[in-house]
C-alpha cells in the first residue's frame, strides 16, 4: 500500500524520536534526567481540576466550535491586561497552539505557498507545514549572534511570490531568544511590504527575563489585521495534558475562515475548557513565581555550559531552552551514547537533536536542546554528568566553532 | 489580506451555520426542538465524571503521542469482543473520529488525490478534504433506493488514476444505511483491484436496528491491510465533548506514518483520555438500553414521516438520523422560515439542511436531515409541528419526488 507523499517527507518528531532509546535505558535501571521534552515538572494550579471535579452535566456535549465564551472571555480579559485588545470575538479556542498553527497555516496558504521561519525552530512548524504541503523557508540565526534576526535585505531577498507570512516564536523555542522593538518593526515593516501575515507564536509570553520588557506583536495596532497569535495555557500554567490553545486575531475576516476549520472538527473537549477557564484566573504571583523558579534555572544550566570546554551557547533570554553547539562529530550520536553507554552513578541525561529544528540541510547537527524543566539540584546533577559525558564520548572533536 | 482558496472553497457546517436563526428565535421566546446535530440526550456513563474526578496528578502533563496504553488496550479489547482483531499496536488515539479522518486523508493523499464517497455523507468529510486539498468524488445514492450502492460498475467508473480510497459511513450518517455483506464484498473488490484504501467510519457500530447483524469491514482478513478504522466515543458513549476517538488499522506501516502526523500536534488531552478509558468498561447493558431507545425512537419518527403528504424517506436502519425528502422548493429556506415565522404554541423544530451533504451540485436542495436524539415525547410534538409547518410552509409544492 502506497503513502502520501506529503507524510513520507515528514521527519519524525527531534523530540520524541528517541524515546525508544530511553525506554531501553530505563528498563536496564538507568536514572534518565529528561531535558529533551517542554514537559515542565511546575504544579498546575489546582482550580484546573477543582472546576472539573465540579463539573455535574449528566451528558457530556458538544461544546460550541469557536470555543466556550466563559473561557473566550477569559482569555480576552488575560489579552487585555496585556494591553493586546481582543476581544471574545476575536478568539477561537484550540487543541493546544497545535491546532492554532495548522489553522493558520491552512487559512493562509494553498500547497506551495511558503512560510518564512527563523531557524533553529520549533520542530513541529515542518509537521505542520508538511502535512498541508506548505513550504518551510528558513531565516538562518546563529548560535554566536544569540539567534537574533539577520539584516533586514538578508531576510527580504528571502521572499518570493509565494511567500504568504513570517512565523515567528517570541520568546523563541529552541533558542530562548526574545526579539527587540527594532527586529519587530523590521519584519512589521516587511509584512506591510509584501502583503504577508505576521504568524506570532507567543505561548512562552511569561517566560521572560532578566528584566527585560516584552512586546508581543499584539501591541503593533499597525499590522493588527495581518498578526495571528498562537497561544497556548500549556507551558503558562504548566498543562501541556489540556491541550487547550487559541488562535486570535483582529481581523474578523480571517477569524470567520478560520471558524470554517474549527467547525470542522466540532469543539474542543468540554471539561478541558472548564479548567483552562479557571486557570485564568490564576493569582499573578504564581506566574511571577514560575518566572524567578525558570530564571534560576536558566542560571543553573548557562553557568554550567559556559565552563564546558568546546561548548557555545547563546544565555538565553526567556522560554525554558537553551540550544547547546557540542564538541562532537554527531549531536544524535552523542545522545544515543549517552543513553546507551554511559552513566554516571547509573544516571544519564537526555535532550533533543538539533538537526530537527533546522531546515536547512546539514545545519544543527553538532548542536541539542535542553529543557530546563527540572529543578535546581536535580539540573546541577545532569550538568555534571553531560560534563563527564562530553570528556568520556570517543567522537569528541576539538571545538564545536571548528566545524 | 488574502486567503488560501482551499479555505475559501469550505461550506459553513450545515449543520451548525443555521445556528443564528435558532439562536434569534430562542432570544424572542421560542421554544425549539434542536434535531439538526447528532447531540444525543443520552446520559453519559457516570464512570466518565468518576475517573477523571479521581485523577490526582499534581501536573497536568503530556501524554504519549499515541494515546495512553490503558486506553489502547481497552479499545483492543472492546474490538475484540466484536471478533475485529485490533492489537494496542494497531490503535493510535485521536482527537475524536474528525481527527481520525484528517489523518486517514493525510496519510493517503497528496493534493489532487480522490476518494470516492457515497453520498450524502457526514458534511465535514468535505471540509476534511478541502483543508488537505483532497478531492471528494461521490457516489450517488439516492433515498427511494434506501441509499443502497449502486451496481459495482457504476462505482468502478468513478475511480481514476488518482482515486486513493473509498471512504464510508457504515452505519451511515446522514441517512441511517446499513450497507449488506453482498455491497462490502464489491467495495473490497474494487478496493483490491484499483489498490485502493477503505477508510470506514463506524462509530455508530452499535447503533443497528430490527436484529440486523452487523458486519464491519474489520472482519474482512483479505483487506486487513487496507482498511483504516475510524472510531469514536461520541456517540456510543453519549460522550461528545471528550473528543476521543482512534484509528485503527492492521497496517503497522500505515500506522508508523500515522504515528508522525500524531507526534506533531503532541497529544490527545489527559483527562479525556482517564475518562474515555473508564467508558469501555461500561456494562453491555448500558448500549443495549441505548440501543432500544434508538430505535423506539426511529419508529416514532419514522412512522410520523411516513403519514406526511409529499414527504419521501427510507426507514433508517442505524445510526440516529433520517434524510428526508420534503415537498418544499427549498429545504433551508423551509428550515429558516421555520425558526423565523413559524410556531405551534411558541415551539418550532431545527433540522439540517440536505444540500451540505452532498457533493454534487444541486442535490439534496429539498432534503434535510433529522436527527432523532430527543426522547419520543418530544418527538411526537417535534412531528406534529413540523406537520403543520409543512402544511403552512408559502413555498410548498405538490410532492417531492415531482421535482
Amino acid at each position: 500500500m502506497k503513502f502520501s507523499e506529503r507524510v513520507l517527507a515528514m521527519q519524525s518528531s527531534p523530540v520524541r524520536r528517541l524515546l525508544p532509546y530511553a525506554e531501553k535505558a530505563k528498563a536496564k535501571g538507568k536514572k534518565i534526567y529528561p531535558l529533551n521534552i517542554g514537559q515542565p515538572d511546575i504544579k498546575t494550579p489546582p482550580s484546573f481540576l477543582e472546576s472539573i471535579r465540579n463539573f455535574s452535566q449528566d451528558v457530556i456535549a458538544y461544546a460550541t466550535s469557536q470555543g466556550n465564551n466563559d473561557l473566550r472571555d477569559a482569555m480576552s480579559s488575560y489579552y487585555k491586561e496585556f494591553d493586546i485588545p481582543f476581544e471574545r470575538e476575536d478568539i477561537i479556542v484550540t487543541n493546544g497552539g497545535s491546532e492554532a498553527l495548522l489553522f493558520a497555516f491552512m487559512t493562509i496558504c494553498d500547497p506551495g505557498d511558503e512560510i518564512l521561519i527563523p531557524e533553529p525552530f520549533y520542530a513541529n512548524y515542518n509537521a505542520f507545514a508538511g502535512c498541508v504541503n506548505v513550504k518551510v523557508v528558513p531565516i538562518t540565526t546563529k548560535a554566536e549572534e544569540g539567534f537574533h534576526l539577520p539584516q533586514k535585505e538578508e531576510i527580504e531577498a528571502l521572499v518570493t511570490p509565494r511567500t504568504r507570512a513570517i512565523l515567528v516564536a517570541n520568546p523563541g523555542n529552541p533558542t530562548g531568544t526574545i526579539y527587540t522593538a527594532e527586529e519587530m518593526d523590521v519584519l512589521a515593516d516587511l509584512a506591510k511590504k509584501h502583503d504577508l501575515y505576521i504568524i506570532a507564536d507567543e505561548v512562552y509570553r511569561e517566560f521572560v527575563y532578566d528584566g527585560l520588557k516584552y512586546k508581543s506583536f499584539g501591541h503593533m495596532p499597525e499590522i493588527a489585521d495581518r498578526v495571528v497569535i498562537v497561544d497556548s495555557v500549556s507551558k503558562r500554567y504548566s498543562a501541556c495534558g489540556a491541550r487547550i490553545g487559541c488562535i486570535a486575531c483582529k481581523n474578523r475576516d480571517f477569524m470567520a475562515q478560520v471558524l470554517k476549520l474549527a467547525q470542522g472538527r466540532l469543539c474542543v473537549p468540554t471539561l478541558e475548557q472548564v479548567g483552562a477557564t479557571a486557570l485564568y484566573s490564576t493569582p499573578k504571583s504564581y506566574l511571577e513565581e514560575v518566572n524567578k523558579e525558570y530564571q534560576s534555572r536558566r542560571n543553573t544550566l548557562y553557568n554550567a555550559l559556559k565552563k564546558m570546554p568546546g561548548v557555545v551557547c547563546a544565555e538565553p533570554k526567556g522560554a525554558f531552552y537553551v540550544m547547546v553547539k557540542l564538541p562532537v562529530d554527531d549531536a544524535e550520536k552523542f545522545i544515543i551514547w549517552m543513553l546507551e553507554e554511559f552513566d554516571v552513578n547509573g544516571e544519564t541525561v537526555m535532550a533533543s537533536a538539533g538537526e530537527g529544528f533546522y531546515a536547512t540541510p546539514g545545519l544543527g547537527k553538532q548542536e541539542f536542546r535542553l529543557a530546563y524543566v527540572l529543578n535546581n539540584e536535580d539540573l546541577v546533577k545532569a550538568m555534571d554528568i553531560l560534563k563527564a559525558g562530553l570528556e568520556a564520548y570517543p567522537g569528541r572533536i576539538e571545538s564545536a566553532v571548528a566545524q
